[in-house]
């Protein structure tokens, strides 16, 4: 896509020159629960205002974010808002989520992480089939409890499909 | 598991602040490929030893690899093995796949990587039940071809469960 990434034979790599870094996956996983400001990014992560800047850069040079003007009072501002490609980082996403869920330990005992089929209500594995009704999880039936934020489910957010 | 992973409610952040390197998760793809030696790595991923020794030894503490060893000719050498940790982290390996190869392009035209179901010899999708036979492709199962680098198909490595 750009300059960004490597352009190695191995889909793994290419997409590893991308992905495989710390923030830009965190930025990834607020972008698809919603976030898309740059205040935003920043309170939620606890990231620094220069780091959160290129790597918001680097996620629309690549085009995984978009810009998109938004009134903020009298003035316009620019909000990051999902593209397609962003949105499609949601099964490497689920996958972290079921890895870390098994393999890692919180430090202090909270609820888990749950992903939600909200056609039939019921809790379901990340990445999979539901549980509940065997259905396919359509994105926009998707929602996911972070008890340790909020036990209030938040759908993920749909991507605009304007870019490329 | 250690201190080199955050210890954050979310298995996402958790699991990110492991597996959000790109050398470590270039390290676990030729990992699971059967790749075990220091050198082989090293020729493999084009990384410098210091980096390399780094990268490994986080893996060693937070139980994703383990060091066994083996006679080289006179002398006894450690080599690096997956725990069932590190073999778990083959569905991220899959979604990156996946998503490497719809939304990045290799700069030389190549074949793509296939991921084949062995027990029916079928080409599937990476992380899908077979596209062939319709089963759940059990790991040992399943074999990669990367063209790029052989025509030979290579059958994924099994993990070692001697750790915790």
């Amino acid at each position: 896509m750009t300059t960004t990434q490597p352009s190695v034979p191995c889909p793994i790599g290419r997409a590893v020159g991308l992905l495989g870094e710390r923030w830009t996956l965190l930025i990834l996983r607020n972008a698809n629960l919603g976030t898309t400001r740059f205040d935003a990014f920043r309170d939620e992560l606890g990231i620094a205002d220069n780091i959160l800047s290129n790597r918001l850069a680097r996620l629309v040079e690549a085009g995984l974010l978009t810009r998109v003007p938004y009134r903020d009072g009298g003035r316009t501002r620019q909000e990051y808002r999902l593209t397609t490609a962003g949105a499609e980082v949601l099964p490497v996403l689920h996958a972290l989520a079921v890895w870390g869920d098994k393999h890692t330990e919180p430090a202090e005992p909270t609820g888990p992480l749950q992903v939600i089929h909200q056609r039939c209500g019921q809790i379901t594995t990340p990445g999979r089939a539901c549980e509940g009704c065997g259905e396919f999880v359509r994105r926009e039936e998707e929602a996911w409890v972070r008890p340790w934020v909020s036990p209030d489910p938040i759908t993920l957010a749909s991507p605009i499909t304007t870019d490329a």
